[in-house]
Parts: C-alpha cells; structure tokens; sequence
C-alpha cells in the first residue's frame, strides 16, 4: 500500500522560468527516458516478482522512489511556465524573442493544461505503457532497468548543459546522482546473482537442447564489401563462458526461397492470384 | 545501400499448420521482443554511431541480419495460416474447435492480410517506432541492445514451449542460438571498452561535479514497514570502481512542500482559483 | 513524497485461478476506466493545482490510494494466471476447454509478463497517458474525477457480474464502495464551491463578453424529420442561472460557402488546381 | 441517414493570418478537447443507447451539430495559413519573425496537408478514438459528455484570450457559447432523471449488496504528515442520500503481503527464481 | 453544415446474433479499411481542396454518405451483441461453445461499451486520426481514396463470406455496392483531369528540372541472385508518356561510405567516442 | 535474406547544416509519406504475396531499395545538426535567430538522439506499423503503393522548396526521379493485369452476386442544397466496363429507424434504461 508525505523529495528552485525549458523537461517527465516509465517499469516487475522476495522489495521501494521524482519535476514544469505569454497581442507579435517562445514552448502547457506538467514528452507525445518492460524474468529485467537508467542518466546530462538556471542545474544534479545508483543496483543484482557468466544467456533456463547451438557464438557478418570488425565479439571465450566466440562471412542462405503458391477462392484476392 | 537474396536466412517448415500459432508467432515480429524493433534499433543506432567505425560496421551487419529473421517468420506466419477456417457456416459453428480457433485466432489475419503475416504483435496491436532505442550513446545503447535480444530469447523459449511442430522447434532453436550471439556481442563491446567499471555510470562523460554524489551510492528504503533487502547494492564498492554503496532508511524529504499560488487572470480557471 | 508498506490495501484471494477473466480484469487496471488512469490524473491534477491549498492535497491522498488500487488488482491477474495453460501439446490441442482458454486468454500473459499483470487494458492495447485529464481549472477536473469514477464502478460492476468467485466478488466490492466514495467527493468539491450553479458554466471566469450569449442557451435540432426531444434541457432556467432554455428547430447556417480558391504554385498540387 | 448544405453553421473571417494560431487551433479540431471527439462521443453513443428514445434523438442531433463545428474550424485554420511562408531561402533565414514563425508552426501544415486542417492537436499528435466514451450507461455518458464540454469551453476561453484577431475573436465566442449549452443539455438529462442524488452512485442499478458499504463513505488521509483536508466530503450527508460522510486517517492496510512464489519451470524465467 | 434524420441508409437485420461476428464487424466501423476513416479523410480532403470547387463538393457528399455507413454498421454491431454472454457463471464455464464465445469475443464489448459499437478495429485497438490521407493534392488524394476504397470492398467481401445470417449478407452487400461506385468515382476524376497519364507522375506540377530524370524510369534489381522480373515496368513508355522504362542491375552505390566522426564534448555520450 | 554494403546509394552534401529543416526531414523517414512505411509495406506485400511469383520478386526488390533510402535520409539528418545549439545559455538567449532555432527544432535531437536521426515525422510523432497496408490482394496493395509514392513525391517536392542547400536539392531531386519510377511500376503492375477495366472493381473476384449491384454505379448527392457536380462519375460507362453512370439526389433511407429497446438488467445500465 503507497502512502504520501507533503513534502518533495528534493528542493525544486526556478530562478529565472523558462518556458522552452519547461517543454524539454517533460522529456524527463513521460519521455521514454523519464521518471513515469521507470516507477511503472519497476511497480510492474514488483507485482511479477517470483522467487526471492527480496527482490520484489526492493523494485517496490525504488518505484516509490520514482514517483516522487514525478513529482518534484512535475513542480519544476510549473514554476518555470509562471509567466509563460498566454496571449498574441499585437504588441507582442513584433517582439521576436516572444515570438520564438510562442512558437518554441509546448502550446498544450497553455491551452490544455493551464500552466502546469503533462504526462507528455518534450515533442508532446503522451507517454504510453508499451514502455513499461516487466517479463517476469529477472535477468531481464534488471538488464532493462539499467538500459532505462542509463537513458535517464543521459538525458539528465544534456538537460543540465541545456540550462544555466542554479536552481534546475541543482535539481538535475541530484537526479544524475540518482540514476548512477540504480544503474548500479539493477547491475549489483546480476552480480550477486553469478554476474553476467551466471546470467547469461538470459533467459539462463532454457534447455540447451533448445537451442541451435551451432549458430550461437558467431558473428555474422552480412556486408559485401567490409571486413569484419575485429574486436572482444570475434574470438576469445563467450561472455556466459559456454563457447568460444567465431566469425562467419557472407553466409549462404539456409533457408528455401519462399513460396505461398495461389490464393484461395475465398480470400478475396485478385482472380489473377488464383 | 542494402541487397537482397532470394532465400530465407533459414529453412521454414509447419508440418501442422496452426492459425492461433500464428497469433502467438506476431509477438515475435512486431511486439517490443520482436525483430522488427532490434532491426531498426540496430539500423539507427549505425547512422548515429560517433566515433570508432566499427561500431557502426557491426551494428549495421546485425541490423542486416534481423532484417532477414524478420523474413523467415513472416513466412512462419504464412504457413501457419494456410487452411485456416474463413466463414462461420452453421456446421462449423457446432464444432467447439473450430469455434475456439475461429475466436482464439486474430481475425485481420482473415480480413486485413488475407493469411498472412502483419507488424503487429500477438494482440494485434501494430509495432510502434517509440520503442527504437538509440540514444547516441555507445553504451546506453549497448546495454539497450542486451536488454532486447534478452527480451527476445525469452520470448523465443516461451513460443518454443508453447508448440509441438519439429519444424517451428527447429526455428525457434536458431533464433534462440542467434539472440545467444546477439547478448553476447553487446555486452561484449562494453567488455572492450573497459567492462562495466569503464562504462558507468552511463553517460560515463557526465562531469563529476555536475552530479550530487552525496546521492549517488546510496539505497533508499521509501518503505515504512520492511527491512532494507540485503545485497550487493547495500555494501561493498560500487559496480563503477568510484565509492561505496550504503544504505538511507525513511529518508526526510529533502524539498519544500509544493505550492502554485493563485491561477492567473486570463488561464480560464475557476473564479475561486484567482 | 511517496512512501510505502508491504501489505496491500485489500485482501486478493482467488479461489479457482481464470486465465480469461485475467483478461478482463485488466481493464481495471490499463483500461481507460482502469486504475492507473485515476491515479495519474489525480496526481497530476494535484501538481497544478492553484488556489485553495487543501484541493492539492486532497487530489494527492486519493491518488496515492488509487495506486494502492493498481497494487492489489495486479496481484489478482498474477493470482488468476496460476495453472495457465503455457503449451499447445497435442493432447491439450484436443481439449475444447483448453482451446478455448489458449485462444481467449491474453497470449501476452503468457509470452510477454510471464504469468503477471500487465499495463494494458482487456484487449491487450497498452494505456496511453493522453487519457490523464488534467486542466488546471478546478470544476473541469473535478467532473472529468466524477466521469472517470463512474466509468470505473460501470467496470466493476460489470466484472462482478462475469466472475462467480467468492474472493474476486469480494475485492470487486470494496473496489465498487470505493469508487461510490470518489465519485461523492469529486462532486462534494463542485457542491462546496457553490454548487453546479456556482461552478457553471465551466470555465466560470470567462468574462461574459467573450461568449456570443444569443447561442448560449438553445438546443439546436439538427434532424430533418424528428419533433425536438422535450426535456429539462429545452425550457425552465438554465443550471448556471444565468438564462431560459428554448429551442432552435432546422438552423439556418450563420455561414458562407466555404472556398479556399486556387492552390499555391509550390505547394505541389495538381496543375489543375493552379 | 446524414445529410449536408453547402454553407457554414458559422461565419469564418481572418482578418490577419497567423500560421502559428493555425497550429493552436488544431487543439480545438483534434485535441481531446475538440470537435472530432464529442462528434464521434455523441455518435457512438447514440448509436449504443437503450431505453426512452428521446436520449438517443438528442443525442444525435448534437453530434450533427458537432459535424459542423468540425467544418468551420477546419476553414479557419486553411485561412490562417494563407499566405505562410514556405521556404527557407536566404533571406528569409535571416529575418527573426520569419524564422520564429517557420520553427513555430507545424510543418506538416506545408509538408503534409497543403495548407490546411488535420485531424491532429496543437503539436501535432492525431486523434485516437480512445476517447470516445460510450458506456451504455445514461448516467455515466452525461457525465462524461459535460466533462467533454468542460474542456472545450476551458480550450475556447484559452485561444480567445491569444488572438487578437476580431474574425477569430466572433468565431470563439459562438463557440464558448455553443459550448455553454451543451454542458447545461447534459446536466439536464441528470437533473430531469432524478438529479445528481436520484442517479448516483453511477451506475445506480448495481444492487446494493455487490458492495461493500463499510467502506463506500469515508475519506482515506493516505498522507503521513498532513492533516485531513476538510470539506463537504469529510461530514455530512452524502451526495447519493444514502448515507454519511466520514474520514479515516492513515488506514491500516487490509490486505496481505503479496507473493507469487517461485516461477513455473516452463516461464523462461532465470534459474534462481526457481 | 450537417444535418440528420432519423432512419437508417440501409434496412439492417439480424436473424441470429454472433458476438464474434460483432467483433469481426467492427473491422468495418473503426480499422484502416472502416468507415470512420472514409468519412474523416473525404470531409478532410474536402476541406482542403484548391481549385474547381466541384471536387470539393463531392467529396463532401460522400463523406456525408460515409457518415451513415457508420451509422448503419454500428447498429448491426449492437444487434450481433443482444444475448452476448456476460458472465462466467460455473455453469455456463463447462459448455465449450458458451466458452469459446466468451474467450472470442472481445470483452470490451461487455465491460466497456455495453453491448453496442465502439470506435475500434477487430483487435480492439482504436482508430487513430493518422489515417486520414489529405495531401492538398487532388491526384494524390483520389489515389488514396481509391485505395480506401479497394480495402474496404476486399474486407466487404471477407466478412461477407464469414457469415451466413441473411441479413448481414444483405447489408453487406449494400456496401460492396457503395464501395464499387466509390472507387469508379476517385478513378473517374483522374480520367476527368487527363487520365493517368496526364495525373503523373503526382505532383504532375512539380517542375522537371527539379528531378534527376536520369533516375526517373529505370527498374532497381536489388537482388543479388534473382533475375529481373521482367513486365510492363521493365520496357516500353512509361504510364505518364514522357520516357521509356529500363532496368538497372546490381547497381553500384552512387553514395559514400557514412561517417559522422567524433562525438561532440556536450552530447552525453561516452569518453571512448569523444 | 538482405545484405549491405557499406556506400550510400547516393550522395549525402549538407553545405550548411540547418537544425530546423532536420526536423522537417523527418517527414521522409518517419512519417506516413516516408520510407519506413514504403520499405515495411513491399516487404510484408512481399511475404503475403501468393500468385505469379514474379510479383513477390519485384516488391522485394523495391522493399531493399526502399531500405537504402532511409540510411541516406538518416544521414542527411544528422549532417544537418552538426553544429547545432545544444544549451540555453544567457548570452545565446539574447540572440533571437537562436531562440528561434532552439525552439523551432525537435528537442529529441539533442535530448534523446544526441544529433542523429530518429524514426519519428516532423511533429516527433513516432511511426507506428498500422499504416503497413498489405491486404493480400495485388489490386488493393498495387493502388496502396502508388498511393504511397504519390504522397512521397508530394513531400519531396515540398522539402525541395523549403531549402536552398545544393547538397539537399541534389539529394532531394534524386528522391523525386526514384519516387516517378516507383508510382509508375505499381500502376504498371496493374496495366499488366489487363488495367483499370480488369482489376476494377477490387477486389474483381468478389462473386457479382455478392453485389446488390442497383445501388454500385450511382453517385449519391447528400447534399440539401447543391446540386449534384457533374462530372466523369456522373455519366458514361463506368470504369470496370460492366455498367453505366447515374446519379440519385436526395435519396431516401432504405432503413429502419434504430432502436435497442431496453437495457439489461446485468448490464451496469441506470435504472431509468431498464
């Protein structure tokens, strides 16, 4: 059960506001990157979670943990559209740096939400729940979660060169500060679980008679006329220790050349397929 | 520039052709875990990448070959559709069967694709661009490219479960052994680039002094009746070689309570907001 | 800031686990009548909330139940997924039963979450947070509050009806006496504010002059051969009142012909269109 | 059957065009607050009505008129870009105005549709028919159609406050006004059945004992630091008639810890969760 | 301006309902092939239009006609749905044929709407606005619309031989019919403005000397193995009179090798691609 | 089965890299005039082909050249970021031509991309794979791919007036010659068939007795006050040769006036519709 303190997590201060800036933050707000996906992300894998419960606790608090970055970013959005122009008044109109905020800022922060954050990403787009990667997986899951981190912590990054507000630059210093620690944790789970030799191949309990396993350790190389680019994925042993990794070059087809033959009567075709 | 041959990467055989199989097949194509996601992640991760060449060489080279897993089972599809009921006539409508196959299958493999395969995933539900990860960082996008080719072997070992036709095994056992390789090969470039210690945090060329490190090894408890859960994210140095992790328990909120004030004028807010 | 407590809002117990009424029950949570949806407009509402500071904090409380709400939901899809069929082996594939649950259940239950809850809605089509209705105008929130709950006790009282399992039926009820108390208080805020008079017309602080108030109050009949359906809504005072209804039969367009004249030279259109 | 004449519901003038007020009008013609939506709401669910006809009627012919809001909208916004710029020639590069206008219009106005209206919102985001709300149930519809109107007057106040431009000036006020009496024909339809009291909790045919009434009336504080904000929801009898408001503070959790045990052998999860 | 009256475009019966059929229809009303995106791209597109104000007068016309097809459709969808089971009493859990109605229905057609039409395709999955094709060019937008129009007659003609309830075969029928004019229609303005040849290539205003008419005509063979399908695009005049086709094998790339170099210092990517 | 090679198929120059028309270039790749959708919908065409396998043999072809479209457009994208602002600062705000950049371009350039191409339109709005049209019927899928180049040689041309960099002229009239060809060789596909006369109506093997063939050869005038706008479609022999124009003015519902009757009792319905 989710419980609320009144407070913010951290202290969200906007010196000069900045309605440009207020659009890309929402990016980080419900990008793909953003803070709504990973508490979902993260609730979701909770409520999927089989096995050690401790792990399932520990996805649910940083959830929590999430959502309350929701919402000091969401209060960063609104302080930096106080004072955003509502209004094309004529005078206006001939003010260039007006005109390019008009243009430049999210018109929806004026018409559909009154000056205030969205679950919308810096283009607009809302954020939709196909993002929310939870496959009942461990190993898998927590590779995801640090991929999401780690876009997050990318994004953190060129949001605080974007700005040279002290108060946003402080706010994205704690998140970048953040999002290395659950880059870390999701990575420390699979370290503790055997590291990537004891996890990989996710998923690691498929029955090796499932797999081809011929075809598992070589690069393909499917270029006409590159060599092939030498490096840790060519040679030496493979990273989950089973094999030796081996290259193949322009490999033929195994495959026939597809044929699906005529229509049927009734598949409204062309008579011409039948 | 990219070429094309005319047979299948790998030979596709239905010994018994199976319409709801045919659904389940689609989440392989165009679902989140499917190729055609990995394919243009693969391909735009290439036309970003900045940098050492052969990153880009071999991103391209894979991108190349999910094109072509794309092919084999879409032809998978195809095969699995061939003899599927189209109509509804009153005697196959009492047999229980045919009723469960007529309802359990997707019906626009009927009356949009006319039996054959579509960019959807197993609900129907078309693939959207939004999942194509490419952030312009090598490792983020490293790690997001383990993170699908996990997502995909377990989709692959959970459809190589769900059939008992050899030759849908056989295919799966060859995507199975292909997403092995595809693991491999991304982690294995963080491995080269100086395994994980090197590469995070991700960005790994964020300033030091643009993040709050004072918050970024610790792991927040946010829940009010649980113990901390114990494990490598709790103590012991950090995956990133820089600190050591600790432990913060119902921390104190660190900001202010939130507050917008009144509405302005002129944003169509209640009277009782001004 | 959120917190959290390991046990759930409301005891889920399910007595005989239903693949197919997973399904449904997803509505509840990723459905446009679902959990989720309530949870992330009354959070975000609470973010721009401006004026009276208790509506803030009132929007906050019940949003940070409603994620309860999505908690004890997610666990009864895991619960009901328990035992699902996960093969097409041939002697299942004879089994009408099983046929009819592998085909009517959500494949991505079992493909894509591994037997747990997913943020998407009965038809397996993900939430999108363009449903989060958030204006920044107090009454405009709170009846878009009211619509989303009355939406959802529909639901719940729609599901109550499907399941005949005891547990299911009891966490349906306290899902439906919950959603009687949203959708009371939503309304008890218009109520407090001054009624539907007070509040309407929504915004209540457009300036008079702004609205063409000759079109204000009559029900225009746009049928060529019906008689005007008589109601409240077609004489007596308006509900803001401020006016008489009447009714306006067959209007006479206010307009012109509407003609754009010829197309731009390098606007690519046809010749014949220049 | 639908029907058409050539000339407008309402008069459309521009006295200036202003591509950049094109693009914020297209919130009005695609947003979730346009015309498209209650269109397409009102249709759908005159086309899903049950019981006295006369709702079905009124129904109908609203949306009609909606139809032709759609239409002098749509004539607007081709007006507005009249005379926009469509290229980026030296010159014009530049010109501040010129290139605040070029990045702040929507470039699919020039690229996509010619100079004129799509069926997309202010940045450009289409309209998906998921929001169309059409319950089957009377009350629930009202609701949701004066919420719907709510937005669109809150929408029509907001673009009348940004242009300055008297055509467009006339053409939002018959629209705030239009919209004022379809939030006032909504309500009526609740207040002629009984009113607000007499139609919930919605649904109101829900037998009583499929609730669970102990907890159908009272207020949950899900804070941890804030006092219960008091208001007509707090004490007092409840909107519904049926009972009493009343609060409960920092509730215990009813439910139990959630688990899911260990996974299946067949999921595809890691071997440690098994 | 639209108006209405009150009875249907066609006589709509149903002898015995099918709630799978119900979901099959609704392909017609809200899927890429449907009705609703008819309608929207006929009354967009005539919005849009330039030049002799007749084509504007027709499109409007037929997207008026569109409208009522909705309308229809969407009634036969209800009458499918009287007696839809909705619920999973144990009784009715043990008859096969009442399960497999059950898992094939789609659910929201009970939890959601009711028992009558929604806006969305076979799978459940909503119409997006995306789909209406409006190019401000009357060749382009004539194509589309044939295409449209061929969709919508081969899925016609598919449900047709799905059903064999006599009164959808009629209904059917009907639309098979209307949908033969309107593809004569949109072919039939092409013929009017010079026939294919006069239309072509589309924009047939865009002038000559911005294409690189050496590319113009010839035939890509991009298949390393395969000869060139030899046929009407391979030799003889091409469809707009003004060259000969050609083909071109195995061409050689005319491009360079990409190569973006390095990264820049503030773009958030790692330390090894600066 | 694709493969690459590592040269352009043409030549990308970028004299002067401009953000803003980065964005507008998008358009080609990720919007529905754009080459993923054109490569994505001869490749599935492709794959559902049945019939003379000569057909299958061309849309692959044209589906890989389609591919080698992307990667060209994809680097012009990111050649025409280099140097773009990637931060607000003070004194760069002053100046309005960057402001006008700043706010003109997509921020998912700097933000999520980090300077390179992404598979998303003009408004940020990713592609998504509904608008793959592939109906399994050559007729239906030929009009769909002339369609489709129509609307790309559309865009082209726009693209092709909005910049005055030889670099993308070049590029974009290359776009333009391959974009003629494409439209040819689909219409060519259908000349070969017999033309218009023998593939219309599509799809032609629909039985004639399917057809309620009165009502196939009429234009419907929906209109109360315009009269019917003679034309081609008005008179003469219809297009498919079986039949001649008319035209019905005013016509008369052949329906019934729709109605459901009352709701059921365990629909979650008011009382009042019962």
């Amino acid at each position: 059960m989710f419980h609320h303190s009144s407070k913010l997590q951290f202290e969200v201060k906007v010196d000069r506001p900045n309605p440009v800036f207020a659009k890309h933050l929402q990016q980080a707000i419900g990008g793909i990157e953003g803070e709504i996906r990973v508490a979902m992300q993260y609730f979701f894998q909770a409520m999927g979670a089989r096995g050690d419960a401790k792990y399932r606790d520990m996805l649910m608090m940083t959830a929590t943990e999430e959502l309350s970055h929701i919402e000091f970013l969401g209060h960063a959005v609104a302080l930096n559209l106080e004072g955003a122009p509502t209004s094309m008044q004529e005078q206006a109109a001939k003010d260039p740096v007006v005109n390019a905020i008009l243009g430049g800022m999210n018109p929806r922060h004026i018409l559909s939400s009154g000056l205030s954050a969205m679950p919308v990403n810096s283009n607009g787009v809302p954020f939709d729940m196909s993002h929310v990667y939870a496959t009942g997986n461990l190993g898998a899951d927590m590779l995801a979660n640090a991929t999401a981190e780690a876009g997050g912590r990318v994004l953190a990054s060129r949001l605080y060169n974007m700005t040279d507000d002290q108060g946003m630059k402080d706010m994205l210093s704690f998140l970048i500060a953040r999002d290395t620690m659950h880059q870390q944790q999701w990575l420390a789970v699979i370290e503790e679980l055997g590291g990537m030799e004891g996890q990989l191949p996710i998923p690691n309990s498929t029955p090796q008679e499932h797999e081809a396993t011929a075809h598992s350790y070589y690069f393909l190389n499917t270029s006409l006329d590159e060599a092939t680019p030498e490096g840790r994925w060519t040679s030496g042993p493979s990273l989950d220790g089973r094999s030796e990794f081996s290259v193949v070059e322009k490999i033929e087809p195994l495959g026939q050349k597809p044929s699906l033959g005529k229509a049927r009567p009734d598949s409204a075709a062309q008579n011409e397929q039948m």
